[in-house]
């Protein structure tokens, strides 16, 4: 569908979550083919989750909803980045507003 | 090495790489140990080739090279997010400065 190419071994790909106005990268998370329809149905990010093996609505327990703004696929038709809006003020389980908080080197 | 759980399958964990600038994504790519210590060490980003197999570094023919900015690690340790500053006009192959040229979806 849409010419992306799921990875082989677990059918799903690489999805990167941006924040449409700020341009923070928020989090990185799988789709598999049904993920990505509903997400394109629905217009809220849906994932894969590889831990509970079942497709989940990114917060639809901690309510940190990420609405669709833009979606584009790489070069190589194997990985997403969709551009949101985030509903909530965290995207992160550990209440930070990215997953990528911990940095482990600057260079100037 | 520093906390990062790379993939069981293959070993490899995936990598944003992000214009530390501009804030455009850029790519996605794939690291193993050796060719994250090679990143860090060098301070230019080297990836593993899914396809060829092989470690190189992004940009070695091209001449498109990514000079290492900061280096984050999500909350899980099992991704990174690399900002770099783009060395050359073109990240992608095509000639794109972003791999992600391609959209699939703009909802207003």
């Amino acid at each position: 569908m849409n010419g992306i190419k799921f990875q082989k071994n677990d059918n799903l790909t690489p999805v990167i979550i941006q924040d449409r106005e700020k341009k923070d990268v928020l989090m990185l998370g799988y789709m598999n083919d049904k993920a990505f329809r509903k997400t394109l149905k629905t217009g809220w990010v849906y994932f894969w989750s590889r831990k509970r093996k079942k497709i989940w609505m990114k917060g639809e327990e901690s309510g940190n909803k990420l609405k669709v703004k833009q979606v584009f696929i790489d070069c190589d038709g194997d990985t997403l980045l969709i551009q949101v809006e985030l509903f909530g003020k965290a995207v992160c389980h550990t209440g930070s507003k990215s997953c990528f908080q911990n940095m482990l080197l600057k260079r100037f």
